[in-house]
């Protein structure tokens, strides 16, 4: 494919997408030229416009296009619990249980010094400021008496829990953690024995 | 995700690309708008200058910037061969081997009732014309003499090779096919029987 240089710039703007090798994006870049160009078209226009339009909310942190995001806005939402999650997906998932009513802090990550993600890259500061000075929030929102860590169970995950929890110590919150235990619908003949283990000591 | 409407257009057009579900494209939008909004930009401007002066080869039908692409173009090729190949992917494996000098047709797609791929959406007319009438392309190039059938060894590529075969009988070419058999470098006890059964019949 060394005859079209835009294909292969194209190609190679591609694979910088997560998950996209040579092959992919080289079966991407095909489909998109041979069966939608307007389907390209499209994306590109999709894209300039959310590199233009998304930020940060200033309370939470997550994708919005206003400087609060609809969710911080909401006044049918509990102001005193926070739960703490590390990606917008993670808190659709969070939203789509119907069984939180109360607010979120978006990591937009996860420590994992492997990767050099350190506390400044995943906004630890902003979600500390936010705790210690709740009075000076835009919207006047009352104090949050209860953070909820909903960090994803893996080894980032857990370490940002932690370190999130020993920050918080003596800031008058209460900290707590989504409990661990065995999935609702599984049998204990295949779930892993970490899971079981943590089922057992948090039995009740 | 429904706060920001320009990440969930993001969202959306990124689902277009083949082999990309609804978490992949989130996992891509997520991505890009926290870690590569160089990418993205990119990415836009590749899509559009692509999608604007990528065509098709007026004699091979590959992709290209020009009127004629550089390989049907090079006086050093043997123009008595022609190479019938699925897609670009499949010349770029075919000249990676280095053993073949002639010309190429590039089909980009194959026959696939099941999808609705027809002989019309992959360029079979404008082989047969190719063949037909070789005095009357820009180059003036020579007759060819042998077409080589490459289309992949799958249900569909088997089929577009035996129709291409049947519609060039009487047209005065040669028409060959790649030999199936053994890979180079496989052990036979983990080669497919229908693969050993190939290689047994057409033993040299």
């Amino acid at each position: 494919m060394a005859e079209a240089h835009s294909l292969e710039h194209l190609v190679q703007a591609l694979r910088r997408l997560p998950g996209v090798g040579v092959k992919s994006a080289q079966r991407m870049a095909f489909h998109l030229l041979q069966h939608d160009r307007e389907g390209a078209l499209a994306l590109a226009r999709a894209l300039d416009h959310a590199a233009a339009t998304v930020q940060h909310c200033a309370l939470c942190h997550t994708f919005t296009e206003d400087t609060i995001c609809h969710t911080c806005l909401d006044p049918r939402r509990d102001r005193s619990q926070l739960c703490v999650v590390e990606t917008p997906a993670d808190q659709a998932a969070m939203e789509r249980t119907g069984a939180y009513k109360g607010l979120f802090f978006v990591l937009m990550g996860k420590l994992s010094p492997l990767d050099n993600v350190g506390p400044k890259d995943i906004g630890l500061q902003k979600l500390f400021e936010r705790i210690d000075a709740p009075a000076q929030t835009p919207t006047g929102m009352s104090e949050v008496r209860e953070v909820i860590l909903a960090t994803n169970f893996t080894a980032e995950g857990e370490t940002t829990a932690h370190v999130i929890a020993q920050a918080l110590k003596g800031r008058g919150v209460v900290v707590t953690r989504l409990a661990r235990g065995v999935p609702v619908g599984s049998e204990l003949e295949y779930v892993d024995l970490g899971t079981i283990a943590h089922a057992l000591v948090d039995r009740r």
